[in-house]
């Protein structure tokens, strides 16, 4: 655990003044997305932008990496402090592709992941293709703040993720905060007026169960979709991601990435043999 | 968390006797690799085996799921209390189809996911499919096991893997444990005369630094592929998987899925207004 605001500790860099600043930002839904154009926006109020975003929608994937398949880089365009690449591999992909290659010269001062169409609360951190890539993005150096609209809608509206993700970048900008850092943020529904504010809390414990939708396909071979229902594991508790979105909080989450269950590492001395 | 012994918190049915026990088998490396064999030869020493596992490798795929495209089942065999079939999804999407699809009307005792070709210690949990896979298995009310051998060589031996993880189930089937249970066990290369025994242990702090090799396709097109090196953040420590594996102990790393970083959630008070 460093400081992050003057020494970024993989580097040795000093992290720039505002209008030096630079900032990856990715998703999972793709550089062409409507929640993409909301954490353009979300960054570009703190400095240079470089958008390192997959060709097509990879929600779902988690943290997965690329380790069978080329991979093509493609620049879309440049303007006004905003450089915008799509790569064709997984989120992940796109944060080393960014860190290990385009930007292996300069300094990154935050990841920026997002905006998500869905919130990604709960267990579905673990699902998240935009929740990988914050995470990537946390082991490079940086804070990195993962963003979420709790909305699949077409017309979701972003304004109000627009709003607290500024707040939020500018808290840590402002702040000498300990590294590693990563957010899971997740916004309701709802105006900037509507909401309430935010809310630290802890990710809830609840799990998905799936049907799976069966049919045939053109030539009569049976198949199966993923469709599921999310079960909230504990609906009473008021300190957790679930119940500050449902309550109209902006949710967020410090994510770590040490997974070792200390509790059970203690259990288990008595277990093993 | 609840017992796990004599109750399933999801199914509500008491966990059976050995020669009744149930165990999903599935990996990353596809159903007819030389691990799922040695997996296989674990769990078939507790009581009936049902394998279901991808069609084709799944490396570094995390946990994650297909949300937009079909997927097909297909039984590969059954034979002396083994049944194998093969899913053409991710790690993660054949445990929901053995959970909520094949066996949804039975009680699944344990999940053991591998025996993956190559360790999946530190921050390689993240990354992998085996180990997604198993976290995945853990949110369905029965012990998980992840099982790797630090071994990529297509003549790796799986010989002490089938030993300790037999040990290792076995002492999960003879103790009361608390869910949820997911364990991370890396087997270091060696016969079972060689290896020093188990050791429980804490993930290593590390991270991948990427190379991206570049090259030209058949078209002229410049491609990237994914390569790096594994960065051992804490060498010195000996509490850690990495220190266990370099020292031919056989690591045990219970895992968690509550990713709340509550030391920040501490911290951040003071940073977000």
């Amino acid at each position: 655990m460093k400081k992050a605001r003057y020494y970024s500790y993989l580097c040795g860099k000093t992290i720039g003044k505002m209008n030096e600043r630079l900032i990856l930002v990715t998703n999972d839904d793709g550089y062409d997305s409507k929640g993409m154009e909301a954490a353009i926006e979300v960054a570009r109020a703190f400095g240079r932008v470089v958008v390192v975003a997959p060709e097509t929608t990879q929600s779902g994937m988690s943290q997965a990496i690329t380790m069978y398949n080329p991979l093509y880089l493609r620049r879309i365009r440049e303007e006004e402090g905003v450089a915008v690449y799509a790569f064709s591999g997984t989120p992940v992909d796109c944060v080393k592709m960014a860190f290990d290659y385009l930007l292996r010269d300069e300094r990154v001062d935050m990841v920026i992941s997002g905006v998500n169409h869905g919130s990604n609360s709960a267990v579905n951190v673990l699902y998240s293709g935009t929740m990988g890539a914050a995470i990537e993005g946390s082991f490079y150096g940086c804070p990195a703040v993962g963003l979420s609209l709790d909305d699949h809608g077409a017309d979701a509206d972003f304004a109000a993720a627009v709003v607290y993700g500024r707040r939020i970048v500018g808290d840590i900008f402002a702040a000498e905060v300990e590294l590693p850092l990563c957010l899971n943020v997740n916004v309701p529904v709802g105006s900037v007026g509507e909401l309430k504010g935010m809310k630290l809390c802890r990710q809830n414990r609840g799990f998905w169960r799936e049907e799976f939708y069966r049919h045939e396909d053109p030539r009569g071979r049976e198949y199966f979709w993923l469709t599921g229902e999310f079960v909230n594991g504990e609906p009473e508790a008021t300190d957790t991601d679930e119940w500050a979105l449902a309550n109209k909080y902006v949710a967020v989450v410090p994510v770590q990435v040490d997974l070792t269950d200390y509790r059970q590492l203690k259990n288990l001395t008595k277990v093993l043999k």
